[in-house]
């Protein structure tokens, strides 16, 4: 028997006929296939077609918070990290930031955004669909949630820094039994950069500055760089 | 003394004068930044300002090869996989490509496409320009000179296969001393994926069936991932 707001969304939003399949997230993250036996007016039956084996998100809560660039940048934001598997979008005008969103246009904004992540959810089989906010500028983004912090410091690639992200990853891997209650947050300058001002205030605040290679990224691509390497060393390694 | 190939770039191409500066590349692709002395007609003479110690290219070479998709995909994954360190581009019509390059259409593409790239490596700092190649089906290119191939496989990550692409990069992580030589080939299918006719004659030419990670990525974002883990397991780790 089917709990009742199972049912309800099944058989009464949904509109699902005996034989149907939809599936269940656990918990856990982890999905159950199921499918659909007797419908009666009040109550469903449903039969397990397949538990799968492993979860499709991160094993840890990606935030991700980028100063905002012009043009469609955003978009492209959310949606490739959408499919790398970030939870959490943040977008701020940063220092050097050419754009702002202001009051009127952050509503439409987000929504555009918001519609953009559902698809992209859709398209990845992602159970969970990311959130996305928006901060007047980088002080204003609350920080008490997180329990790493980053920024991608160009300057640190420039120098050769390559160690920063590696420990911050396996420091990750180190905490098998906790990693699902890590929350990271990375941010990432618009185009032109991160002011000294933003430098100094997340280093104040513990952020660590983070390398992510030897070459210069452009601003929307330093994200899906940190989470593919996050996938990689933490999902596939 | 400035060796005479030396000379007539700085000198007559660029049209440098005593106190500009310019980068050389040494055969292990570390770049020296000089800065130009005393120039005459026939000769020049330089002082080192200052030797970078890492290298901005990947430690092998990697070819990207795409299944064409619509759109301006193809830009997209040039300028992207540049920024990111890919060596080579090749595009071919796969089975499922709902577009093909004809040979009017061919040139005007690479010409294109190389336009990007180029913009993408000075931005990038890359000190090889990547090339890029177009071919009319999967058995057109050649394979000859690849150490490693692989192919990014959608029904593996589904059935959550992890180990492939891990062992992949630890067989390279290995090989400290010979990495130089190593050339992967990675192959991408456009968007509607690899045909199971393509997926065959991958297999019987030695390519490895390669998930990259749980969740379900466009065409495009494939590539991103595997560039971007293998920059971070064999630049930062």
């Amino acid at each position: 028997m089917l709990p009742a707001e199972v049912y309800h969304h099944a058989v009464i939003v949904m509109r699902m006929k005996p034989g149907d399949q939809f599936e269940i997230v656990a918990a856990d993250k982890k999905v159950t296939v199921m499918q659909l036996e007797r419908v009666t007016d009040h109550a469903a039956t449903a039969r397990v077609c397949k538990k799968l084996e492993h979860t499709v998100e991160l094993p840890l809560q990606v935030t991700i918070a980028c100063g905002l660039s012009k043009k469609d940048k955003a978009d492209w934001i959310v949606q490739k990290a959408t499919e790398l598997g970030a939870q959490h979008f943040v977008f701020f005008a940063g220092d050097y930031s050419i754009v702002k969103w202001d009051k009127n246009k952050q509503g439409k904004k987000l929504t555009r955004l918001n519609k953009i992540i559902k698809g992209a959810s859709e398209q990845a089989h992602r159970v969970m669909v990311p959130t996305v906010s928006y901060f007047e500028n980088i002080k204003k983004i609350p920080l008490e949630k997180y329990s790493e912090k980053m920024v991608a410091y160009e300057e640190a690639a420039k120098e050769g820094e390559t160690a920063v992200l590696a420990q911050l990853v396996s420091r990750l891997k180190k905490q098998k039994e906790t990693i699902a209650k890590q929350h990271l947050i990375a941010v990432f300058g618009p185009e032109g950069g991160i002011s000294p001002a933003e430098v100094q205030y997340l280093r104040d605040n513990d952020f660590l500055l983070t390398g992510l290679g030897p070459r210069i990224m452009r601003a929307e691509t330093a994200p899906m760089y940190l989470l593919s390497a996050l996938s990689f060393s933490l999902e596939l390694s």
